[in-house]
């Protein structure tokens, strides 16, 4: 099995099956999602940490790459029960760390030739592909082990007076969905940038288009509105946006 | 087979594709849609009820639930050749009706044990796809019968001076389809508010940019602009809304 | 295996996979796209030239059909490696030239009665689905042999004081993709409605913000802004746009 999560919208993900499906003509290939916001590194971090442990074991390619054709590493990571194959800027180590880190590899680019030239733009086609393909085959000779790896904090927050966090992605519902965990969720609801929204347990609890903060599917700090956009409201059209909350108690 | 229509739009799905296969690692699942609009019901019903057909046999799950986390239950319905996994809120009622409906269920939510703790937000993970998922293995041990099941008609229009029907699905191309049935299509045309659409066969029977209005893949009435957008022309953006045609003959 | 690359967007292609695996219950299908922009044949035969070669060898289902329902004719084209299932308007034209065309054949349309009442609107549910799904099953007899497709040049472009080629792709990040070829690309940069964009071999190697120009993974010229869209800072939102190119040395 062999899922992908990348910010490259429409079409090239197709291209990437298609290179997958010729190395491994019997991979079992799930989408994840493709519409990571642009070069948004954290957001997908956070969608892999909150999807990855879904799938009992699996090959997760994670492709938000802001550096391809520069000289950051490509990485195969496996870990006690999944392997990650993603750049190393960080989007994947939360999630290793998370499962159990055992091995850390740098993917020979080379592999690129099993497609085609190497293009400087696509290394989801030209080296995440054919690595996710040759793993998923237990073909391992491309593979040089290494010691470190970018780390990258998902759950950066501070509580001081106000809480300091992000809203680290906008779903379909205009949903706001905060790195702030279920853990520190104490009060009796948050104001943020000057809006009310009372701590329910969902959605229904409040009546359409009233502003409701909740514990979401992620375990975090949700901010929302019945039936309408809570993202329309407070004008967060997308992730990584930091916020401040004020508490009511 | 196991089919997917929501109104989840991105990443979600993804999850709920990770849950099915740790629990049955051979399921074919296959994506209807899930940009449903954000809580309509209606809008689900009618895309279920045009597509579960044209597969011979399959497991489908339909989740539109503005109820999740409330009191509303969660049924699993066998029918002639079909099953539909679905909130009771209707969105599957006329479907099963129409196929044939053998036995309705209730789902024991504690089924979302097999996923993690039941969420107040998120049944589509932790409730209706365990449900699909164990269905597909012929396991049924957590259902319980029950009588009934809540109705909802796609088919709700009314004809007398005027044809009161309403838009319920806008294509990608600004295409409005209505519920009006083919069997009631009977003038030269429609007009809707002011704009003259005339009847015809198909697209390419008008000159590109004029209004038209046809008898669409789905047997009902749809009002379109050849290669461009009825939806922007009338301002209608979205689906369920309330619409006045009157004929000309 | 079989890909589909459409114009449809959302929820027809699941009933697309629907008719597909109820003839053909084995068939992989693989999504290219469905985003091609309504009725952009050109776009549509873009894309399908730089995916089908990616897979190793598979029945190419491409449908952007503005001439649906009127007497254009549905075709199979078996090349060398693929076969080619499509609208008679040029779509997959290069595609099966490049991999070289052993013989072209007419579809049948009457195989609709496979799927129910040929529509006047939808022929990828009810011709092209069914044509793959048995061809897949290598039952042929619904074919009948032609001589001649429509032919359709996606690399147009005219080098002269100027250099006149077209963006036939906008990606989600906002790169303008062109016909231009890399052959022809040996300028220092490109001035594109007054903006200056110079050439280098990937994205880090401008700063945030800056534009660039670049050879793409298509093998063809790229516009582009380091982490933002050239699209907005052009105003060219959608492909197949003519364009004129200054080159600076």
């Amino acid at each position: 099995m062999i899922t992908l999560l990348t910010d490259f919208g429409d079409f090239y993900p197709g291209v990437m099956k298609g290179v997958i499906l010729s190395i491994n003509p019997n991979a079992k290939i799930v989408d994840i999602t493709h519409n990571v916001e642009p070069q948004n590194v954290l957001q997908g971090a956070f969608l892999l940490y909150h999807s990855y442990r879904y799938f009992k074991s699996a090959i997760h390619v994670a492709v938000v790459d802001p550096g391809v054709g520069s000289k950051r590493r490509a990485l195969a990571v496996f870990t006690k029960n999944h392997v990650f194959i993603a750049p190393d800027n960080g989007i994947c180590y939360q999630s290793a760390a998370k499962d159990g880190i055992k091995k850390i590899f740098r993917i020979d680019e080379s592999i690129s030739s099993l497609v085609g030239e190497l293009s400087y733009t696509f290394h989801g086609r030209d080296v995440f592909s054919p690595a996710a393909a040759l793993i998923s085959l237990q073909r391992y000779d491309f593979l040089e082990e290494i010691k470190e790896m970018e780390k990258l904090d998902i759950y950066d927050f501070k509580i001081g007076e106000k809480i300091k966090c992000k809203v680290v992605y906008v779903d379909k519902f205009g949903n706001l969905i905060t790195n702030f965990p279920k853990e520190f969720v104490k009060a009796k609801g948050y104001i943020c940038r000057g809006v009310k929204f009372p701590l329910v347990r969902t959605y229904s609890e409040v009546e359409v288009g009233e502003t409701l903060a909740l514990i979401n599917s992620f375990n975090t700090l949700e901010l929302s509105v019945r039936n309408g956009s809570a993202a329309e409201l407070l004008g967060i059209k997308r992730g990584n946006v930091e916020i401040e909350l004020e508490v009511f108690l």
